[in-house]
């Protein structure tokens, strides 16, 4: 396989990341993208460009579609789908599961082997130690694609559900997300008595780090059910999440990052269940 | 000063720890609850328990206040003020950066030595590795009380403004429920597909383990107000958040947790700086 032709559709800089990786790695790579500009240091490095993504594909075994965004990939791939027959379809654009899901169907009623996967790092760490990428969709397409993915990062199959591969991404990021925005809240809120944000950074990585192996206690607690025996109760947290906003306002800073939990465990107060576990949260979150 | 007696107020969980490490430590302790049977096990211990704060305080050269909130403090502390006088008054009771100062300022006023502390540690882990406690106030009171307070674990003395401890507190309290927030979103996410909390949660532990140090690339960006040239554009951002929202709305989950941050960065776009970093939020949560 190691000889195998991959096209790589679009050219940002994780399809430019992947392209390079797959050309260090000795794969043969045709490259298109909608600003022709930037397909040329590719070439000066040894890859193929084609102007459309019609010749595009002709050269490649396997498809790696790394665009912008679900309406890109659909408008790129719909107009060649009699050619993508023959090819393994693999789509890291980052989608919404449901839109994996919609490609998917699209590519089964095509007869297209298609695989949706998800990238959990930054171009720059693609092809290192850290990398991980997820995929989703066709067992068989993974199968036979699986050695060129690992050569971009560590490669876990999440399931032939399309949408996992997406979901688990959104799940993780959404976590990275809400600790970043974390940041930003002590941040600022430290810089009011002069405090740099370096400084704050470093205590604020300190004191996660610290705290992030309590999430498992927290997951045992959600896995039973147990909100009645669990650990700090609602009313508690109600009362800690109070002192935080007010803390934050006292200094001058708005406390909209923090508002939304606060929200919650008030509406599990309002519905009688105030002296449970804060994490019963989680059942309010879940509206079907 | 290994024999310097100690008087506890408030026997509450974290109260109860403080008296157990106190007395294990060797120190002559004293405590006072308001429910009365809650010093029994104290008693049974070795500790001394008083009917009423003017009595605990009596046998105590140092007096740790490890009461529920600000309200419940002044209640205690008002009536005592005179017999406070001789004393060192160190009050670890979760409060807000303005009614710490507050304390101090009403201290002041009755020549008490008062220093404020925030405790960065769960009750199970006083006079662990892992304990912090944080102090602001009266320097002089905290070079008394440093090697006590030492006993609890590591003590850090932020500065003259009484309010800095409890500040720092709030500071990465709120960092750290936002990271627990995030837990709980992805957990949610996942359970859609029936992926266990554990497993969600080990997950984003190894995740959030990863990204932890990408913080301090951050606050470099808020320091230098590099916001032009910093890393992610707030708009790429924004159609980010929106893929987390549909996503997680996709799956059944309610996207409140996730709201404020997209809301901030809409803010920024609509003020014509949709390409700064998004970093840039931060600007817009201060508001003096």
């Amino acid at each position: 396989m190691t000889n195998a032709s991959i096209t790589v559709l679009g050219l940002g800089a994780m399809g430019s990341a992947i392209t390079a990786r797959l050309r260090e790695t000795g794969y043969d790579t045709t490259v298109w993208n909608r600003t022709a500009a930037k397909t040329e240091p590719h070439v000066e490095a040894g890859s193929r460009a084609a102007p459309t993504v019609a010749e595009a594909i002709k050269t490649g075994d396997f498809v790696l579609v790394v665009l912008l965004d679900h309406a890109s990939v659909r408008e790129q791939l719909e107009p060649v789908a009699d050619a993508l027959k023959e090819k393994v379809v693999i789509n890291l654009t980052t989608t919404t599961p449901n839109e994996s899901r919609a490609t998917a169907a699209w590519a089964a009623e095509h007869g297209i082997a298609y695989l949706d996967g998800a990238i959990m790092a930054v171009p720059e760490m693609i092809g290192g130690p850290g990398s991980r990428l997820l995929y989703s969709g066709d067992e068989n397409a993974y199968a036979i694609a699986r050695t060129i993915l690992e050569t971009l990062g560590t490669a876990d199959y999440e399931g032939t559900d399309a949408g996992l591969a997406s979901l688990k991404d959104m799940a993780l990021l959404s976590a990275m997300d809400l600790m970043f925005t974390g940041y930003v809240q002590a941040i600022a809120m430290m810089r009011t008595v002069g405090v740099s944000a370096y400084d704050t950074a470093e205590e604020v990585q300190a004191w996660l780090g610290a705290m992030l192996p309590h999430g498992r206690g927290l997951a045992e607690i959600i896995d039973g059910r147990t909100y009645e025996t669990g650990g700090q109760s609602a009313d508690f947290t109600r009362a800690a999440q109070a002192s935080m906003i007010t803390a934050s306002r006292e200094q001058g800073i708005r406390a909209d990052l923090l508002e939304p939990h606060l929200k919650l465990l008030n509406e599990l107060a309002a519905t009688g269940r105030g002296g449970k576990d804060w994490l019963a949260i989680i059942e309010l979150l879940t509206i079907k």
